[in-house]
């Protein structure tokens, strides 16, 4: 079918009209409020079993326009149920992923907006405002001046910390190959160190990146399950002397098993001395440092090349939005600019903006800098350490409690906002217990092994929670413990 | 500082109560709906200079929580003016953008629910709304039957093409090294093809991967602008000959400068013989086929290993939402699954459900398919082909004009939304229209090189664009040839 300009024009779709947007956008906000308020009556993980959701929707797409209502309906009767509840006050599981009122506005108006930051070009507020956000952010977390966007250095919002780990790796091997990786490939062993309760997303990124996991070196912790830097020195010195190049060296605030602290300063001498990059990821625990008191989650990091933190784990910022520094822009964008006649354009070529696609894999990117910008003023630097400050209180609480019960024992230094904890009894009955818990909807934690044990991780993040959720979390575990134990 | 037990509760910090979050939410929507009904009246590109939008908001974040008025107001005064409105009626640039109500307000619920749909466990409706819609979106779109779930295909969201494209060429490299690449990392030379129409992607992705941009072969393409076959068979001949390794054929469909359409089936027989795994990009034109008359862009797709097409570039969906399709789900899950201690959960080890992290490169993943479902189910299939179908007549009508006026040429073929089309005078002739006509703010639209000239380009994807907008662009591009020649 060819069309020409006799044609009569094809019928046009039926577009949301201004008046629907308004009118089922009030009701999406007053469902999304009512959703919120009414959290703690649902289970918190979904009791549905595989293919259930599935099942009970339509199997086909419809042939045509279907009213909003229905929408709203399948999302209630089926959508619903299907979730598990990830701001529920008594999420403990993971690492949280919160988020809160502005954060929602913010994606809100991003989405409204629909604008496409790639270049500068393309949206320049959208570039501009993620710059000074990243700036403010870094004032707010106390970071060294390295990683502002005065000098060579500075900020962008990546998905996630998977992908800040990928381009800090990037980044890393085109300044240690002087550029040849980029352009001729990897023709030499690079390998890539961290401590073995590094993220797997580090294997995840040696493995895109082509290297394998055996380029990979996980070096031994200490007794707090921090990485030793006598034994990074050791797989260094052993890789040097095997002809291969140490690429990269990634230091954990925070682990995901158990908040351990990599000492950052002392990684950082081995690394430099061995030409290496070092990048600190400190998804979970770097936004505590809005907390002047817990400051202490950023030593040592005027010595890293890269940074990383997660806004969208605890800073009140739906994902995703995680924060990435870097302290000399230039091997990053070296690394992923490519440049084709449809992307030119003259504000680039003179220098005077930052294109933010060669800060990132993909090429396309929400204007996510918003969400961001709207939770740091609602809160401002006072509500966010009080924030903060509360999940910790709470972790400390709890911690107090599982310390005086005779059946359990905390494992790990309880240094924020996540306990690991186990009953003395072993494993076994640790996955019991941690079955029991999550099959009750009453709360949800999960399980990690650490020194070889499986053990029971409650982390405080989700908005909502509160004191007494915690409390209730602890009355859950020792009843459960008890009804077990026949007491 | 250390908690204790004795320690008062720290101050909480002032969240957004529900009421305000209801109120602050529908200003919100209303600020939107007025945006997007008083677009027309706007400069299409952002007319500010580099540095402008930072210098006017202040450099600090604030101490003390603002009003959300507050932030309100900066956007009209700052954020607004320096934004380059993708959702104008009158963007032509790049490829659009679209966006709609029903997208917007599926965005916004995926905010608010703020669920992790890494995992099936972590929440099950996620994961499988995802299948489901992306199988409703296989059957829209007239896929073939092995990238359904059913089989041993499958469809995954990911935030754009350029991912699809890693996310491919990962698998491809798997396959083809019979997963040695995976664990020990790349040994010997894989070789990656694709018409020198390409997008820039796959050299990101090629770069990313490790082989660097050498490994890279750019094949000849034919006068319309379409990978040939015989070069490309060729190309792999002579690389075999060397001893390389073909790993993975690029067709496009629907080429980035000019909508070229690559000969599938036939790339697929050649890359095939050689073991080379073919991914199908898409991302602009493969949406074309909700309207039966243009079913032509999934020709040859049975023979594909992968494909992919952008919801997010016309199909009403706001970025991010690219649909990426396999016909075999194993390599691409064996290539990018880790699996640590804190991930595992019983319905992946026994295998009834879906982990969409081991489909893409982040862990973490949005709700993406709630936005998508709420489109389609408020178009259905008659209103997503009337809605492509007007964009095509639009384009085919600006074509018309362009071929009637003695001053321009069109210079590609018209296949759907895409004119590619010059000023007979030469280059600095057409940059300098460009430059005229984007800085006059009433229309945009970008240039790129073909044949090695610069050419206009003029696609119509943007969802409130009618007739009367490509008859004022028209009208304003020829107001401006006349006046430059002084007519």
């Amino acid at each position: 079918m060819r069309y020409n300009a006799g044609m009569k024009e094809p019928d046009a779709p039926r577009h949301m009209t201004s008046e629907e947007l308004r009118r089922h956008g009030h009701e999406v906000v007053d469902w999304i409020a009512d959703y919120l308020a009414t959290l703690e009556q649902r289970p918190v993980r979904s009791q549905v079993a595989p293919g259930e959701v599935r099942a009970a929707l339509p199997s086909s797409p419809p042939r045509r326009g279907e009213p909003f209502a229905a929408v709203l309906d399948d999302l209630d009767a089926t959508i619903v149920p299907g979730l598990t509840h990830w701001q529920h006050p008594s999420f403990f599981a993971y690492f949280p992923a919160n988020s809160s009122g502005p954060s929602i506005l913010g994606e809100l108006l991003s989405a409204g907006l629909g604008v496409q930051g790639m270049l500068w070009e393309t949206s320049p507020a959208a570039t501009e405002l993620e710059t000074l956000v990243l700036d403010w952010l870094a004032e707010l977390l106390d970071l060294p001046a390295t990683f502002r966007s005065d000098g060579a250095g500075g900020g962008v919002i990546q998905d996630s910390a998977s992908s800040a780990t990928l381009c800090a790796l990037l980044a890393a091997r085109h300044r240690v190959t002087g550029g040849a990786a980029t352009s001729a490939g990897v023709d030499r062993p690079l390998t890539v160190y961290a401590s073995t309760q590094v993220h797997s997303s580090l294997e995840k990124a040696v493995r895109i990146a082509g290297h394998g996991t055996a380029s990979l070196r996980l070096v031994d912790v200490d007794d707090e399950h921090a990485l030793r830097p006598d034994a990074l020195a050791e797989a260094i010195g052993a890789d040097l002397a095997d002809g291969a190049t140490p690429c990269l060296v990634v230091a954990t605030v925070g682990s995901t098993s158990s908040l351990a602290v990599d000492p950052v300063a002392e990684i950082a001498e081995v690394a430099h001395a061995a030409g290496a990059w070092l990048h600190v990821d400190a998804a979970m625990l770097g936004c505590a440092a809005v907390a002047p008191e817990l400051r202490w989650v950023g030593e040592g990091l005027e010595h890293a090349d890269s940074y990383c933190t997660n806004p969208h784990k605890w800073l009140l910022t739906n994902f995703d939005c995680d924060a990435f520094y870097v302290a000399d822009r230039a091997p990053l964008v070296e690394a992923l600019s490519v440049l084709p006649a449809y992307l030119r354009s003259a504000a680039s070529e003179q220098g005077g903006a930052i294109d933010y696609r060669d800060w990132q894999i993909p090429l396309g990117r929400r204007f996510r800098a918003l969400k961001l910008w709207m939770v740091l003023r609602w809160y401002g630097a006072e509500g966010l350490a009080a924030y903060v400050r509360g999940h910790v209180a709470h972790a400390a609480w709890f911690a107090e409690q599982v310390r005086a019960h005779p059946a359990f024992e905390v494992v790990a230094p309880v240094r924020a906002n996540l306990v690991c904890f186990r009953h003395v009894d072993g494993d076994e009955r640790n996955a019991g217990l941690a079955e029991r818990l999550n099959d009750s909807g009453e709360l949800y934690l999960t399980t990690t092994r650490l020194d070889g044990r499986l053990v029971l991780r409650l982390g405080v993040g989700a908005t909502q929670t509160e004191r007494r959720h915690v409390e209730a979390a602890w009355a859950a575990i020792t009843a459960a413990e008890s009804e077990e134990s026949g007491r």
